[in-house]
C-alpha cells in the first residue's frame, strides 16, 4: 500500500509553486513580457564562462572512465581540498580536506547535516522568516523544527523569543544569512549574540547546540560588504553551503558540507555524512559536476544585478510608503503588506499582473517577499504595477 | 551532539571496501599489474563517444540559464518524456511522462520507491544472495528488510522459504535481476512464479505488496537473451534503474524510477517521490546529466568485454572443480569456496595477490564474489592464480 503520509502531503501545494505556476499560465495567454513575474528565487544571471569551458576541457581531455567513475563515499578527493583551501584562503578557517563533504546543493547538505547533529524528537529552532522548504527538511529526519518568531524591526533575531524557546531538547539552531525571505544579512553583533547564548546553553545543558548555517547567498551581498562567515564565530557550526545562486547552477545541485575543524566531533562528522548517504540515496554528487566547480572556486556569476534591481526597488517601495528594511545581500526584499492579510494583498497584486509571494509560509505574516532575480528592464516596467497596487490602498 | 547511531556505524566497514582499500595499498607496495584485483563492480569500459559528444555540444549550444537551470521537483519533463519513449518502445510498455522520476542512480530511485510504498515497521524481504547496501537503503527508512535463504542449486529464488516469510507485514519484495552477486538472471518462471504468489497474497491480506525491481544490470546479458522486464509481469510493480553499468557512468549518479501504470495509485507515487525528495535533500538529479542521457537511451557502451571474461573465469573454475552457476548477465560470478569458512579462503587468496570477496555479507556464506568489470588480459594472468588457490586444497 502507498505510504499515506506522503499521500497527503501532496494536498499542501507550496505557495511559492502556486504562484509561479499562475504566472507561467498567465505569461501564456498575455504575453510573457505583461507578467511580472517576482515568484521563484532563479538566478537571472548566466554561470562563469569559465564554468563552461572547463567542463568542456574535463569532457575533452580526461579519460571518461576515471572522469564519469564513482566517487570514494566521502566525494571526491581533490574536490574536498580545493573547496577546503578556497575556505582557508578566504575566511582565514582551517579546513582539512576531511571537513568537507560535497552535496547535492543545499537541501542535500542540510539533509545530512541534520542527520548528523540531532537524532528523532530532538528540537531545531530556526528564525522567521525562514524558507518553507526547512519545514520538510528537518521534519523528515524525526526531529521537529520550532520556529522563533521575526524580529520585524529590522529582521535581525528576536534574542528574547529565541531565549525562551531554547530548552534542553535543542540540538542545533538552522539560520540563513544573508536570508530568504527578508534579504537581511545577520550583524557581527548578532551573530557574536547567538554565539554567546548558545555557549552559555550548552554549558548549562550538558551538551552542544550546533549552528547548522545555511549560506547559498553568502556571495550576494551589498554595498561592498565582505560575508562574515558563521563558522568563525561558533566552534559548533556546520556551514552547507549551495553554488546555485553564486555559480548560477541551481539545477546541477552541487553544494557541500563544511564541518568546523574545531566542532566538538569534528573528525567523525563528515565520516557520519557518508553513512547518512546509503539510507538517503544520496551516494555523492555528480563527479563531472564536483570537477566542474572545483576549477572555478573563487569565482562567481556576474551578481551586480541584484544590488542594482534591488535600489530601484527599495527607492520605489519607500516612495510608495512602504514599510520596508532595506536588504543587504540576496535576491529579496519582504516589505510590510498595505493590508493585515498578506493574501488578500498579494491577490490583488495578481489582479495587476504582479506575482508576489505572501509571507505567510516564511513564518511571517502580513509581509510579502519580491525575489528581484529577473532582468533590470523587467523591474522598471513594474514600478507602475507598484503604483497602482500601493493606490488602491491610499484613503 | 552528534548522532550516536551514525556514529556506530563507523564501526561497521564494508568488507568490499576493506577489500579494495587493501588492494589498492597492495598495488602501491608491488606495482597494479601484480595485483589482482576483483573486489569492486566499476565498470571497466568507457561511456559511449555519443555521450561526451552530446554532453559537450549540450554546454556549447545551450542557454546556460536554461541548461543548468532548476528542474521541477518531479525532474525535466522532456527528459521523462524520453525515457517512457524508450521503455515503451523497448518492452511494450505504455508509461507516460508521469510514470518517470529521475534519481541520482539506483540508489536515488531505491531510497524514493520504499519511501513511496512502505511505512515505518513494514518488512521488504529480499533474496540472498543480495547486495549489502540494502540494509542501509530499506533500514535507514524505517521498514524492516528481511533476507530470504538463498537457493543455492541455481541461484532462482528459495520459494518455499520466501512462503514461509510471508505474513501481512510485508509492504514490498525487492528484486535483482540479473543479480549482484551472482550475475544470475532470473527465469521467466521464476518471475511468474513469484507474481503469481504476491498476487495470491495481496488477496489473501488485503493490502498491495510491491515488487520493486532494482535493475542496474538490465542491459548486461549474455548468450544473446534480451532483458525480462519485471514489470511486465507484475502490476505493482517500480522498476528502479541506474545508467552507471549500462552506460559507465557510476560516478555521474543518475537513474530513474518508473511506475508501472496498471500498478495500484500509480498516479500517486512520482508525485509522492518529488515529496520524499524534500525530506531527503535528494530534490533531482543535475539537469546537465540528465540531459546527457536522454540522448542515448538507447544505446550502451560496448559490454561484450563482460562476457567475454565471464566465459574465461567460468571455464577455469569448472575445470578446477570448483562449484559454480553459471551467470546469464552483470559482471559478476559466485562460485562456492573451497572451504566452509569463506572469509578464511578469501584471506588465502589475499596471500596470493588475488581480491576477491567472500559471500557472507551477501547474506551467502562459503561463496565468494569475483567481480569481472577487469580487462580481459588482467583475467587471463590471473588465471594462475586460480590455479595455485585451488592447489592448495588438493589432497
Amino acid at each position: 500500500m502507498i505510504n499515506q503520509s506522503y499521500k497527503a502531503m501532496l494536498q499542501n501545494k507550496s505557495v511559492i509553486r502556486q504562484m509561479s505556476e499562475y504566472a507561467t499560465k498567465r505569461k501564456q495567454e498575455i504575453g510573457a513580457e505583461n507578467v511580472f513575474d517576482f515568484s521563484l528565487g532563479n538566478p537571472s544571471v548566466p554561470c562563469p564562462e569559465d564554468y563552461t569551458k572547463k567542463t568542456i576541457e574535463l569532457l575533452e581531455t580526461r579519460d571518461p572512465m576515471t572522469l564519469h567513475g564513482y566517487s570514494p563515499s566521502l566525494t571526491l578527493p581533490q574536490v574536498r581540498q580545493a573547496v577546503a583551501d578556497s575556505l582557508n584562503r578566504r575566511f582565514g578557517m582551517d579546513y582539512k580536506m576531511d571537513h568537507i563533504f560535497m552535496t547535492s546543493g543545499a537541501a542535500g547538505a542540510i539533509a545530512h547535516a541534520v542527520r548528523a547533529v540531532t537524532k528523532p524528537g530532538d528540537e531545531v529552532l530556526t528564525f522567521a522568516p525562514f524558507f518553507p522548504e526547512y519545514h520538510p527538511y528537518v521534519d523528515q529526519t524525526g526531529a521537529v523544527l520550532k520556529v522563533v518568531p521575526a524580529n520585524t524591526a529590522d529582521f535581525q533575531i528576536n534574542v528574547d523569543a529565541f531565549i525562551s524557546m531554547l530548552n534542553p531538547k535543542v540540538a542545533a539552531v538552522l539560520i540563513n544569512t544573508p536570508n530568504n525571505p527578508s534579504g537581511i544579512v545577520y550583524s557581527e553583533e548578532t551573530i557574536c549574540k547567538l554565539a554567546d547564548i548558545l555557549r552559555a546553553k550548552q554549558e548549562e545543558y550538558g551538551h552542544e547546540i550546533f549552528i547548522i548555517s545555511d549560506e547559498p547567498y553568502r556571495e550576494i551581498q551589498f554595498d561592498g560588504r565582505k560575508p562574515l562567515y558563521v563558522s568563525k564565530y561558533y566552534d559548533n557550526t556546520i556551514s552547507c553551503y549551495s553554488f546555485s545562486k553564486s555559480l548560477s547552477l541551481p539545477g546541477e545541485r552541487i553544494g557541500y558540507v563544511a564541518v568546523n575543524p574545531r566542532a566538538v566531533d569534528a573528525e567523525y562528522i563528515v565520516p557520519m555524512c557518508g553513512q547518512i548517504s546509503r539510507g538517503i540515496g544520496h551516494n555523492c554528487p555528480s563527479s563531472l559536476i564536483q570537477l566542474g566547480v572545483a576549477e572555478v572556486l573563487d569565482q562567481t556569476s556576474d551578481l551586480s544585478v541584484y544590488e542594482k534591481n534591488m535600489n530601484i526597488l527599495y527607492d520605489k517601495l519607500v516612495e510608495l510608503g512602504f514599510t520596508v528594511v532595506r536588504p543587504g545581500g540576496t535576491f529579496y526584499i519582504f516589505p510590510k503588506a498595505l493590508e493585515d492579510d498578506a493574501v488578500a494583498f498579494c491577490q490583488k497584486a495578481l489582479e495587476l499582473d504582479l506575482v508576489i509571494v505572501p509571507g505567510d509560509s516564511f513564518g511571517c505574516p502580513g509581509y510579502f517577499r519580491i525575489a528581484y532575480c529577473v532582468d533590470t528592464d523587467m523591474v522598471i516596467r513594474s514600478l507602475p504595477k507598484f503604483e497602482q497596487l500601493a493606490a488602491l490602498y491610499q484613503k
